[in-house]
């Protein structure tokens, strides 16, 4: 068989878990470690292709639920796929569905086979297995597929607040009376790895797309070290960490990763799902992680919130209105490097023009591929009290928290 | 006193009143007949500066109305003006604010001295003075600033059906019982002249911002002549149409801009407000006009309608779902040149995904800018029957009708 993926270390540090690396893939190669935005619906929102190379991006996300229920993975199939279908010429990794399947919809049923649940769309039943979700990544052709999971929540929604109980039973698997959180887990963990060689077998393009698997575990340490030495004792080109982030605080991230990282095998890539904020980005990568995503960039700039060496500004704010500065001295984007003012950004929000929010999100974007650029020199240099000086906000930033699906 | 423009002539049609020629500003030259996509709020919607070059766009427009309302032509003078707040750095045109004012707003008062109308903003009262237009436009620093107008109907209101007669009613100066139509016009007319002196006297920027006058009388050629003899016995840069495509069909558009054009001076450049469909541009090119702006590019972009030289696309409609077609086959626009299919832009505009509206907008207004080309070459190699073959748009395109404000 052909590998769909090579990846080579090429500097270890010497004071952590930390690597750079570089990962090939049939639609090129990207650095490690790796940040990818989410091009959700094959759409970086406002940002053409052109722009989110300018953000220095290697390889980028889609969502296989969004694409499957519209405009239909088939779709995308006889288009050519998601790289021909977006104009989208580097890699591309998608999820499998499932995340936004617990998350988003109305789910209906969870068994042995799969999940049911309400398309956003149309309201449609669909059923997403295993195999379907693989046939839904097969289609849309990603360099980079993962696994389906069971998603049960990480934190026991009986220790939630109401209102994080209730986004808590949509991933929970149909939580309820009588909900038992650790039988749930162990219940999870093993249908998982079920589901996992199911999503092997069903794989139709192992030559041309690497399927990665999920360690899930929630915060329950000895579930995440059986997790991962199950998960890893199926030979895959790499895994990934699931169910971070989904509520619980940075230090409970930080635990978990440092944890479980070191039990993924070292040659190869270790992707940490839906994190985070710079501070989690730095901890997970010392930790020995390779790769991250985040929809934060994107999402943040459509609201109005910069993200900068120093913390976050909202750029609608009054404080803006007469300033000529850039949203950041040290950022080389398009909207920095440009001179589009803050005072010019504050009127696009307020007047609600597009522009605002692809200026915005591009310097988000650029905002963390800086943040990964320097990383992978603090990597190879062993430079971290460096890192911590030009990075304020990673020593003190806001408290973690993954944003909604 | 410093010219702020010149005007050079390069070829005459030798079988109509066509021109090419370059005008030159303090911010560098376009050529003519030159077509000048609309950034109402110093944006152009989703396009970025460098977006809009790549269209070929060498002018743009700022409604000086908006930007008044917010966030303030003080607040965009502190910033240096509209180019350098908006990052445009070639070329700008203000309109007066006149026809938004009279168009958008709840106009309360019309008088001798000015409109005063409820902000669309914060429903602030707010005056409107031939003073205070020009001050405006000082504040917005534009190259070509436009002189503030009594705006009257084109159409006896009284001869429409009920929704053009109240939308009429905004731009007719408080018409009700006992409106005379001819009376109106006439007065509109008078106010117009009186207003243009005033204008110029209060121009502070003459040598840097070119004022041209606006020549109106509706559908009335009697009027237009009077209007027109009037507006150029004042010596200005450059002289205008206004109150064409306000609700006329494309035979009455062409009837007075065939009959306008003439009577301006042929030495100055000759602008035509607010048109339109090629058709209506073509026409009024082979009568000798020079300049033209609309909305039409941006707007129907948002909605994703593609113009063609074929005629108008929706891209929404279902036929385009398996279309791996460009949106125009001839065209060279960052779109239809990057591959970006019918199929994928009607996915973005089901999706309501950003890139949408910027990747249709940047084709509509290359498409507008290709019959821009296409038109000079026509007037240099007097080719018409070229044209024609190229853009059957223009031989049997819609009926031309302007956009609302």
């Amino acid at each position: 068989m052909v590998s769909p993926l090579t990846f080579t270390i090429e500097h270890g540090s010497t004071s952590c878990g930390a690597r750079t690396g570089v990962i090939q893939t049939r639609h090129g190669a990207f650095r490690t470690p790796a940040f990818m935005p989410v091009a959700t619906k094959a759409a970086m929102k406002g940002l053409s292709p052109a722009q989110v190379l300018s953000t220095g991006s290697e390889i980028i996300l889609n969502n296989a639920y969004h694409l499957m229920v519209r405009p239909g993975d088939d779709l995308v199939a006889r288009r050519g796929g998601s790289h021909a279908f977006m104009r989208w010429h580097g890699p591309i990794l998608t999820d499998s569905g499932g995340y936004q399947a617990y998350s988003m919809s109305d789910m209906v049923k969870l068994t042995d086979d799969g999940v049911r649940f309400r398309s956003v769309v149309d309201g449609a039943m669909v059923d997403l297995t295993p195999e379907r979700s693989i046939e839904v990544q097969n289609n849309l052709g990603a360099d980079i597929i993962m696994a389906f999971d069971d998603c049960a929540p990480s934190i026991d929604p009986a220790t939630m607040n109401r209102t994080r109980q209730r986004l808590a039973e949509g991933r929970s698997g149909l939580a309820s009376k009588g909900y038992d959180h650790a039988k749930r887990l162990r219940e999870a963990h093993e249908r998982t790895i079920r589901w996992l060689e199911r999503c092997r077998r069903a794989h139709r393009r192992p030559d041309e797309q690497a399927l990665f698997g999920i360690v899930q575990g929630g915060t329950d340490l000895d579930l995440r070290r059986l997790s991962a030495s199950s998960v890893c004792s199926i030979e895959l080109p790499g895994y990934a960490i699931g169910g971070v982030a989904v509520g619980e605080g940075t230090q409970e991230i930080r635990r978990v990763v440092e944890f479980t990282a070191p039990l993924l095998p070292r040659e190869r890539p270790r992707y940490l799902m839906g994190v985070g904020y710079e501070r989690d980005i730095v901890a997970a990568v010392r930790a020995g992680v390779d790769m991250f995503d985040c929809v934060l960039p994107t999402r943040n700039g459509r609201n109005g919130q910069a993200f900068t060496t120093t913390g976050r500004l909202h750029l609608r704010n009054a404080v803006h209105s007469e300033d000529d500065g850039p949203i950041d001295h040290r950022c080389d984007c398009e909207a920095c490097r440009g001179g589009f003012s803050r005072a010019y950004l504050r009127h696009l929000f307020l007047a609600q023009e597009m522009l605002g929010p692809t200026l915005v999100s591009m310097h988000n974007i650029r905002h963390f591929q800086r943040l990964m650029l320097d990383i992978r020199r603090a990597i190879a240099e062993d430079g971290w009290s460096l890192l911590a000086a030009r990075w304020p906000v990673i020593s003190d930033g806001p408290a973690a928290a993954r944003p909604g699906p």
